[in-house]
């Protein structure tokens, strides 16, 4: 591990997956050098504590201060930027990608807020940024869209890309729990930041479909065009009954190619229990893909996690050393520094089928006066729900034929203003296996 | 379309997938070339017949018989072979690699056979061969793991490659079918060749097994060296028992590496509901692969047909265009012209759970007999099913432990040999969730 080879890299952040990076690059540094041919080397580990790279016996020789000193080392070809957050990881990246060093990055806000000035910057310095650890961890998705699936025209993605939320809304779903009881035991076993509102809130979702969604479709999506809904508003009673309908609720990233643009959103949503993506539990992330050519695929792997991330920044590493992530970044055309900014289909336009829930006084004709309200609006009705309760206030539950959004929010708008109604409506997407053009 | 550019490809044999690939080479060459910056133009197709090209429309002028003057011509720095089967395909292959051109195939058969030789002739020749398409249809599963996992040492690999059998099984189980009713609506749907025998009894998902096994452990399978059963001696009974129990019969391609080397099958197998292979259905194909680093990842699509293949054959054309391919080729150690045959394990030392059933005469004392016979040979029961049936000749239903192969072998020997014994024990594995090894 001297200075001879020309493959050292930098290493900036060392706590969980930073810490993953740095085993798995001194652990298996033979191994990935026989595999690869490339002879890569962990020569500088920078953080402000060392604490974490300490506790994982990380030699102390590689602990350096200096970020500058790191950068002006002629034999680092590449920082590994693992710090997360958004002003200090910008400054660190600018100052890499300015030094000529490529960038290896697991940081999903800091591409979503800042990822086309960044890829400009480095297409300046003639350097890459590779960002496979971004999105689903270890899944290799961002090599499917922009090398295994290149020949594709891609009509749809549809992502569970927050293991957090996919963990809470497995246990609400198998075990009965609320909301608040599964948010509880998931920060018990680590699954959940004490303050777990970027990842409930589908924020988190939204910086990948960003990321994803830009390279899909070559199409530049902005963070801020994406109408987001988390899951800490969820009510219980709609998993349950969704689940007895067929449906299981995933919070999904989902970007659709529609002929009036692009149809993005982060929302709640039923998938029926048939579809792949209803299977994928706990803190499994998954991506379906739909292309123009190979139909439907799907990608499954552990989102989150320190050895999972690991892979997919090893592999960017190892990619970018080869001259592949070179190669790609320079010939192909949908970087998000290269094209314009998505259009957008209208949030009302979108067409799809919905879940209703009603909160209804138990009143002779009640059904019939929100039937005819969404019959007026053109939404038509696929099965009713209604059970026996000796209660005032009864929960009502429809789902639908495909219906644009305006529509059933109109509907919606004049049923909370009936006398009937106890308390605001509830509509959910209900997401089916998407068409495919193959031929 | 003219002789200028230097990314001419010919297309040899225009088949199913042929012509596929054809349509998405012209349809979409703008696109294409828009894209990935590739001005890529399909200049010759070879066939012995050109009905399917003139089917699909395909211009006349790109038709050639002469092999010789395409390998001939500076133009073509590729050959997408597509011909399929092995004699004439290997010479064809042979051909273009010794005039200097990379090949692009779907050929799993021709891969599984003579793969280290043609990779050993087109290193000579300093050109690639891309493959991908030879596995998994459009799934992008060879990138996978030539790329996206590098970083990984791989564990295991679990495949269903082979959407003929898949979708013959799909309908046994959610359908009640007989295979022979299954196979004959899969033949009427176009699933199913007349002549099925090579992907019934388990060769083709072998072929596959042998190419990927080959990236995925760094060791090189050998196709003869893997023990093959098909789904054509399935009883539909065993389908429905199974399932009672939690369990969806699928034909698994499987390799798993061990203390004692690689144990290495293509068997029907039964995968736990709650494992997302279970859901694979239909014409569908996944694998799932098993990395020390990313743990579970998993894969999914359209194993076969026109454009879901052609999706892939023509996603390494421009990986061989770009460069990345070449580079790879050059760089990874593990091609299967580098490597040393994998050291495998005995089958009879493999251990792993197992469904058993007996069909046994409705005596006194056969469940003892039978469950003593087990326990002597260390095999312990998980579940024992035996329905009350006015049959002489009743089935007995078994689930093992953790139990050595050649232990249920050895026992069932002894079982079969019992005077209540009816006629010869069945027994087949169970796969559970494999332990993931990630940090």
């Amino acid at each position: 591990m001297d200075a001879k080879g020309k493959y050292g890299v930098a290493l900036v952040g060392c706590g969980i997956v930073g810490g993953g990076t740095a085993r798995v690059l001194t652990e298996d540094r033979i191994y990935l050098q026989e595999r690869t041919g490339i002879p890569l080397y962990l020569k500088y580990i920078v953080d402000r504590n060392y604490d974490n790279a300490r506790a994982i016996g990380i030699p102390e020789e590689l602990y350096e201060e200096d970020y500058n000193k790191v950068l002006e080392d002629p034999d680092v070809f590449l920082v590994i930027e693992l710090i997360g957050g958004l002003t200090v990881a910008k400054k660190m990246m600018t100052k890499a990608l300015k030094a000529g060093k490529h960038v290896v990055t697991a940081n999903k806000a800091l591409m979503a807020h800042y990822g086309p000035e960044l890829f400009a910057l480095a297409r300046k310095e003639k350097v890459t940024i590779g960002f496979e650890a971004s999105c689903g961890g270890g899944i290799p998705i961002v090599k499917a869209l922009t090398d295994g699936l290149l020949a594709n025209k891609i009509e749809a993605i549809f992502g569970i890309v927050n293991g957090t939320c996919n963990h809470i809304l497995t246990e609400m779903t198998d075990k009965g729990e609320s909301y608040q009881e599964a948010l509880k035991s998931a920060q018990k076993a680590g699954l959940a930041e004490a303050d777990p509102t970027l990842d409930v809130s589908g924020m988190d979702s939204a910086h990948k479909l960003t990321i994803l969604g830009s390279l899909a479709f070559g199409e530049r999506v902005d963070l801020d065009s994406i109408p987001v809904e988390g899951i800490d508003t969820l009510d219980l009673y709609d998993i349950k009954t969704g689940r007895e309908l067929g449906y299981i609720m995933k919070l999904l990233a989902i970007g659709q190619q529609t002929k009036k643009g692009l149809a993005l959103s982060v929302a709640p949503a039923f998938v029926h229990t048939s579809h792949p993506l209803a299977r994928v539990s706990g803190a499994f992330n998954a991506v379906s893909v739909y292309g123009h050519a190979v139909g439907h695929t799907m990608y499954m792997g552990r989102g989150a996690g320190s050895s999972p991330t690991a892979s997919a920044v090893v592999a960017d590493i190892i990619a970018t050393a080869l001259g592949i992530t070179p190669k790609a970044f320079e010939s192909l055309s949908f970087w998000p520094d290269r094209t314009e900014k998505a259009k957008q289909l209208a949030p009302e336009d979108l067409t799809s089928r919905y879940y209703l829930r009603f909160m209804v006084k138990d009143r002779p004709g009640t059904v019939a006066r929100i039937s005819s309200i969404l019959s007026d609006n053109g939404i038509s009705i696929t099965s009713l729900l209604q059970k026996e309760e000796a209660r005032d206030t009864i929960p009502l539950v429809m789902t639908t034929h495909q219906a644009r959004e305006g529509a059933i929010t109109q509907a919606l708008n004049k049923i909370e203003g009936l006398e009937e109604t106890a308390s605001p409506p509830i509509y959910i997407r209900i997401i089916e296996e998407h068409p495919e053009s193959v031929i």
